[in-house]
C-alpha cells in the first residue's frame, strides 16, 4: 500500500512545484460534476456536462454545492479552480491523493483534506481523498470516483430535512464531512469484530501458519486508518477555532461535535492497536503452551519405555553365566516388576501434572 | 463491548446530525422521574409522573434536581429540554450513550457527561452514562435506568446533612460527581484485588490453559475503566476554572478535591495496568520453566538408560567369538559397571543442579 | 498494598465530602503533641497533654513548630484546626492518609502533604502520611505514629546549629522537608542493592524458581516509591514559585536545593525501573541458555548411542545366516568400528561447539 | 557508520573552536563550481574556475545562485564566506559534515544546512550534506560532491519554466530544498520494498540465519534516514515562520508544502518503524513455529517405535521358560498387536492435530 | 555506580544543609591550584600555593581564571567561595559530586555544575564533576582531581590562538566547556564501537553466556552518559537565554553550537540505546536458533535409528517359528530394506530443509 501510494508520488518526481498532476490509479475515470444550489425557500439539482456550467452558481446569494468526481480529469478542475481563484497548490494538491488530512487557510476561502474509509469488493479498507473548499456561500468538493458516504446529504437539501436548507454553506460543509466520519464508526466497528475474532480463534487453538501474517495485516489496517483519521483532528479543531466570516459562531458548536465523534474513534483505534499487540502475545504463549505439550507426550513415552527396554535389553544377553535365566519364574516376575515400574511412573507423572 | 457499542452507533448512521435517538439496549425501561427541590429551610420530595410536572419548579428560587431515569423516554427528554432551553446537539448526546465524559459549555448552563461504573451480576464492570445539566438555580440528571449510587445525596438533602442545604446547584451537582467517583474506588479495588489474584496463581503454578485469555480480558477491563475515568480528570478541571457564576468560588475548593481523588485512582489504574502487562511476562517465565523441568527428566531418563541399554545390547549379539560371553563372572562384573555408570551419572547430573 | 489503601478508603465510601475520618490501620496509637517556640535568641520545648495548651503559642511574635502524632485522634485534630481556621477539605485530607503528595494554597495558609518512606522490620517500604500546614509564624506538623526523621531538627533548633534560629517559618518547613527528601536517598541506595544483587544472582545462575515473583515484587515497590515521590517533585516547585508574604525570597533557593535532589531521587528510580525491566529479559534469556544446555546433553547422549545401539541390534538378530557372526575377529572389528564412531560423533559435536 | 561519523568529528577534537576543518572522506574532490545569474528576462549560467569570479554577482541586482561542490576546498570555502560576510562558526558548519540539519539565523542571511539521501552503488542509503546561504539575492549552496538532485531546478532556470524566473531568491530556495525533500519519496519507497520483501520471505519460511542481521541492518537505515528528515520539519517550520525581509509572504505557502510533505515521509518512516519492530516478532514465531514442528516429528517417531522396541526386546530375553515363545503363532500375533498399536498411536496424533 | 553514588550522599544524611562536605572518594588528593589572568596584550600563568594568592586577580581589570583541582580541600574552597562571595548552598554543591548538570542564576555570579566523561584505566567510563562560577571577569573551575581536558584551553591563552585573548570571561567558560562537550564524541564513539562489536559477535555465533550480562552492562553505561549528558543541554540552553551583562550576545552564537553539539551527541545515545536493545533480541533469536539446530541433530538422528533398530529387535526374538529366520538371504533382503528406509528418511529430512 504504502509503496503504491509512493510510487504514485514519484509520477511527480523532477515536477515543477505546482504541476497539476493526478497521482491516482483510476486514470481513465469519467468525469461526473452536480450541483446543488438552494436556499430556505427552493433548491435547484443538476448535473453538469461541462465545468463551465458551474459557473453561473458562482453569482447567486444562494447556498452553492459543486461535487465533482474524477481527478483524472485535470484540466476541468483547474477551469475549475481558477474560476474560483484558488492557488495552484491546492489545485496540486487536489489530484495529489497522497495528501494527508489537513487545512490550509486562505484569504478567501478554507481548503480541507481528509479521507473517506470504506471496505472495497475484497474487504480491504481502501482510502479515498476527498477535499473540499469552503468559500463565502459555495462548497466544491473533489472526489477520486464515483460512489459515496453523502445521499443523506442530497436527500436532506431535497427535502429540506433538519435545518440545512436554513443555514450557510458552513453548515454544508459540517454535515458532509459528518457523513464521512459517521462512516469511519462502522469501519472501526468492523476491525473490532476482526479482532475479537481473532482473539477467540487463538484462545481455542484453531489457529494456523498464517496467524502471525494476519496479526501483521491487521496492524497495518490500524495504522492506515490510524493515519487517515487522526490528523483530521487537529482539522477539524482548527476549523472550530478559525476567526473569520467564513465559520459562523453558532455553526462551531457542530464542528465541536464532529471532533467529540473523532476523539471516540481515535481512543477506539487505540485500543484495538493495544489488543493487537497483545494478540502476538496470546499467540506466542499459545505456541509455547502447545510445544509444552508436545515435550511432556515425548517425555512420558521416553522416560516409561526406555528403562523397561534396559531391562528387557539385559535378559537378551548371551552370557553363560546368568543365573536368572535358569529360574522357572524369572519370566513372570520380570514382568511383575516391569508392570510396577509402568505404574509407578504414571503415578510420578500424574503428581506432576503431566496427565 | 467495543463491539456492541459500535454497533448502537450504527443505530444512528445516516441520520440527520442533531436527531434525539436512544443507542442504547434498555429500550422498554419504564420512566422514573424525580423532583428534589430545597433551600436552607425545607425541602421537597417528588416522585413526577408526567415531565411536566416538573415545570414548576423552574419559577423557585430554591435549588431544584431533576432526575430522570430512562433513556429510551426520548419524547419525554425532549420536552424537559425544550422547557430548559437545552441545544439540540445536548439532547442528542443524553440519549446517545457512546459518550465519552466531557464538559460542554453553554450560554447559561454547563453540561457534564460522565460514567458511572458497577459490576453486573455476572461480576462484569458495567458503565451507564450519566448526563447532568447545572443551570443557575437547578441541576437536571438524566441516567438510563433505575439504580445509582445518589441515595447518599438524597438523604443529605432529606436530612439536612452536612452543608447541602446551604449551598447552591454548583455543590448539588459536585455531591452527585462526587459519589459516582467515590465509587471508582471500589471498581478498581476489585480489579486490584483480582490482578494479586492472578499473580499468586500464577507463582503457584496453579494456572489453566485460560490464563492468557483472562489476562486479555483483564487488560480490556481497564482500558474500559480508563476510558470511562481518564477523560473526566479535564472535565473535573474546567469546572474548576470555569469563569462564570454558575460555579462559584467556595465551590471550586470542593471540584479541587474531586479532581485529587481522580488522580489518585488514575495513578492506581496505571499501576494496575503496568502490572497486568508483568502478568503475562510472569506467564510466559511459568511456561518456559515448566518446559525446562519436563526436558530435564526426559534428558536424565534418556542419558542415563541409553548407554546401558547400549551395553546390553553388546552381549545380545549372536557373534561366535565373544570372549566376554565365556567367562563366568563378567554377567556380574557388567552389573557393577552398569551400576557404576548409573552413579556417575547421577552424580554428574547432581553437579549440575538438575536434580 | 494498594488493595489495602483502598480499603481504607472505602471506610469513607458514603460518607458526607468533608467528613473528617482517619483511614489508616493505627486507630489505637497515643495522642502524642510537642512544641517548638523559637527566635534568635531562646526557644521553648513543650510536650503537651493535651491540644489546647498549643494555642498560646500562636499569639507569639516568634516560630512555632507543633508536631502531633496520632492521626486517629481526630476530635483533637478537629480542635487544632479550628484554632488555626483550617479549611476542613484540609482536616480531612490529614488524616484521610492516602493521599497523593500534594499543596493546596490558601488564603493565609499552605497545606502541604508529603509521604515519609522508611523500612519496616519486615524490610519491606513502608509509606507515612506526613501533613504540614505553614502559616505566618507557625509550622504544624500531623503524622500518623511515632518515629519519624526529624531528631536533627529537633537538635537544631535547641542547639541554634546552622541558620534555623535566624530565619522565619518557611526556613523551618524546608528543613523538614529536607529530612524527609534526604532519607529517600537511603531507600533508593537499598533498592539500588537489591537490584545489583538480582543481577549478579541471575548471573550467576543462582536462580530459584521464586524469582520472576521477587522482581515482580521489585517492580511494586518502584512504583510505590516512584508514587510517593514523583508528585512531590510539582509540590516543591510550586512552593518555590509561591507568590506570598508566607514564602521569602531567600528561602527559596532553598527549596530550589530540595527540587534539585528531588530530580536526583527520580532519575536513579527511573533507572532503577529501567534496570527491573531488564532483569526479567536477563532471566528469560537465563532459562533459555539453560533448556538450551539440556538439549545439548540429551541430543549428545542420544545421537551417539543410538546408532551404536542399532549395530549391536543387528547382530543381536537370529537369522541362520549371518555370515559376519561366523568369522573369529568380526566382534573386534565391530568394536573397533563403533569406536571410531564415538570418536567421530565426539569430534562432529566439538566442532559445532557444543562440547 | 556512526562510528566513522565520530572519528570524522575527532580530526577536529582539541582544535580551536571555530576552526575551518574538512572532516568528511573524500578529501581529493575537485573542485566545482558553478552560477548562475537570472532575472525575468535573462540568465547567465557560468562554470567558474576560481572562486573569485563569484564576486562579481554580488553587485547585481539579480537573483544569483552559486553552488560550490567539493568541501575539502577550505580555502575557497573561506575565501567566499568572507566575501559574503558568513559568521566563521557557518564556515565551520559547512565543512563538517556531521552537523544535523538545521537553520541558523544571522542578522542579514539565512543558514540552513540539511541532508540529501541517496542509494549508493552497493545499494546503501548515503547522506550527504548540502547548506545553503539565503541572502537579500543570492542563495549560496555547499556539497561534498558532485551529482546531485539539482538537474530540474537548473532546467527551470535556463527554460524559465514554471514561476522561478519570476521570483526572488527565497523561491530559489524553495525549489531547491523541493528538490531535496521530493527524492526522500524515492528512499523510503525502497524502503517500504524491503520491508515488504522481508514480510513475505518471513512469512514463506524463506529465512536464513542472517535475517535477524538484516532486520537490525534495517532499523539502522530507518533510523539513520529519520536523523536526517525529522529534524528538517523544524527547519522549514522556522523558515515557514521567519518574520524578515529575506521570506517573503508569498512564498510562505510554498514552505508549508514542503512541510507537509515532510510530515507525509515522517509518518511513513514512522509506520515503517514500527513494522519493522513486528517483523522481529513474526520471525520468532516463526523459530518457534519450526521448532515446534520439529518437536512433533521427534516425539511422533520417538512414541510409536519406542514402545515397539520394547516389546520386541521382551520376547528377545533369553530365559529359559517363556511360553509365549513355543506357540506357533505367537510372531504373527505380535506382529498384529504391533500394528494395532501403530494404528493407535497414528489415530492418537491425528486426533490431537499433529499430523 | 549508583550505589556508591547513593553512600556518598549518606555521608550527609542528617547534616545541617548548607554543610560543605566532601562525598567523593579521593580525600586525599593534593591541593592544586592555577590561575591565568589575561586580556588582548599579556597574560600571566600562576601555580599558586595557597588559595590567597588568588584574590589580588580579583581586583584586576582583565580575565582570571582560577581552577581549583581537589574537592577534599573544603576550607581552602569555603575561603575562596567566601572571597568570591557565593552562596553557601553553591560551595556545598561544588564539593558533593552527586550533582546533576544544573545552572544556577545568581545576582552578580552564574554556577554551573556539568561532567566531565572519560574512560579510566580498566575502560569503564567515568564521570567527574566540574563545577564553574562565571563572574563579570574571572571564571572559577572545580575539579575532583588532576588531569582534565583543557590542555588546548590553556595553550590557547598561552599562545593568543583563536579569540580568546580578545574576549571576556563569558568566552572562556564557553571553551572551557566546549572542551568537555567535544571529548563526549570519542565517549560515544567507543560505545558505538562497542555495539557494533557485540552485533558482529552476536551474529558470527560467538558468544558466550557472558553476553546478557555484557549488554546489562552496555546498557547501564549509556544510561550513565545519559544522565551525565542530557540535562546539560536545558543547562546551555538557559545560558544562551540567559539575560544578563555576564554572558554577551555575540558569545550566544558560541552557546548555541555547544547546543548543537550537546543535540548531536544526545541523538546518537538513543541511537545507541535503540540499538542495545534490539541487541538482546538478536540474541534471544540466536538461541533460539541454536535450539533449532540442536532439536534438528536430535530429532534426524532418532527419527532414522529408532525404526531401523526395531527391525533388529524384531529378528532378534526368540520365537521358535518366525520364518524369516530360516531364509538364507533375509539378512541381505532386511539390510536392503533398512538402507532404503534411511535413504528415504534423508530424503524426507532433505525436502523439510533440515539438512
Amino acid at each position: 500500500m504504502s509503496k503504491s501510494r509512493n510510487k504514485t508520488h514519484n509520477k511527480k518526481l523532477g515536477q515543477i512545484p505546482g504541476s497539476i498532476i493526478y497521482t491516482g490509479k483510476k486514470a481513465s475515470h469519467k468525469l461526473f460534476i452536480e450541483a446543488f444550489d438552494y436556499n430556505k425557500d427552493q433548491y435547484i439539482e443538476k448535473e453538469l456536462l461541462a465545468v463551465e456550467e458551474s459557473f453561473e452558481f458562482k453569482l447567486t446569494n444562494s447556498t452553492t454545492w459543486i461535487n465533482l468526481n474524477g481527478l483524472n480529469h485535470v484540466n476541468d478542475i483547474e477551469k475549475l479552480g481558477n474560476h474560483y481563484n484558488l492557488h495552484p497548490l491546492v489545485l496540486e494538491d487536489i489530484v495529489n491523493i497522497a495528501q494527508r488530512p489537513k487545512i490550509d487557510e486562505y484569504e478567501d476561502y478554507l481548503f480541507v483534506v481528509l479521507k473517506m474509509l470504506y471496505y472495497d469488493e475484497n474487504n480491504n479498507i481502501t482510502t479515498e481523498q476527498v477535499s473540499f473548499v469552503l468559500g463565502k456561500n459555495y462548497v466544491l468538493s473533489f472526489q477520486e470516483s464515483d460512489g459515496d458516504v453523502f445521499d443523506t446529504v442530497r436527500d436532506r437539501i431535497r427535502q429540506a430535512k433538519g435545518r440545512v436548507r436554513n443555514m450557510h454553506a458552513d453548515y454544508l460543509l459540517y454535515i458532509l464531512i459528518d457523513a464521512i466520519v459517521d462512516y469511519y464508526f462502522s469501519i472501526i466497528e468492523v476491525l473490532g469484530d476482526k479482532i475479537e475474532d481473532f482473539e477467540t480463534a487463538i484462545f481455542n487453538g484453531k489457529i494456523t501458519d498464517d496467524v502471525s501474517k494476519d496479526i501483521q495485516d491487521l496492524k497495518r489496517e490500524i495504522l492506515k486508518v490510524r493515519r487517515a483519521i487522526f490528523p483530521l483532528r487537529e482539522v477539524i479543531s482548527r476549523i472550530e477555532k478559525h476567526e473569520s466570516p467564513l465559520i459562523q459562531k453558532k455553526t462551531k458548536t457542530f464542528y465541536r461535535d464532529i471532533f467529540d465523534h473523532l476523539i471516540q474513534v481515535s481512543e477506539n483505534i487505540d485500543i484495538y492497536r493495544e489488543m493487537i499487540w497483545s494478540l502476538m502475545d496470546m499467540y506466542m504463549t499459545t505456541i509455547s503452551n502447545k510445544m509444552n505439550e508436545v515435550m511432556k507426550v515425548l517425555t512420558i513415552m521416553a522416560s516409561i519405555f526406555i528403562p523397561l527396554t534396559f531391562i528387557a535389553g539385559i535378559y537378551g544377553m548371551n552370557f553363560e553365566y546368568i543365573p536368572e535365566l535358569k529360574y522357572k519364574y524369572s519370566y513372570f516376575i520380570l514382568w511383575g516388576v516391569m508392570v510396577l515400574l509402568f505404574i509407578g511412573m504414571l503415578f510420578y507423572f500424574k503428581r506432576k501434572k503431566w496427565l
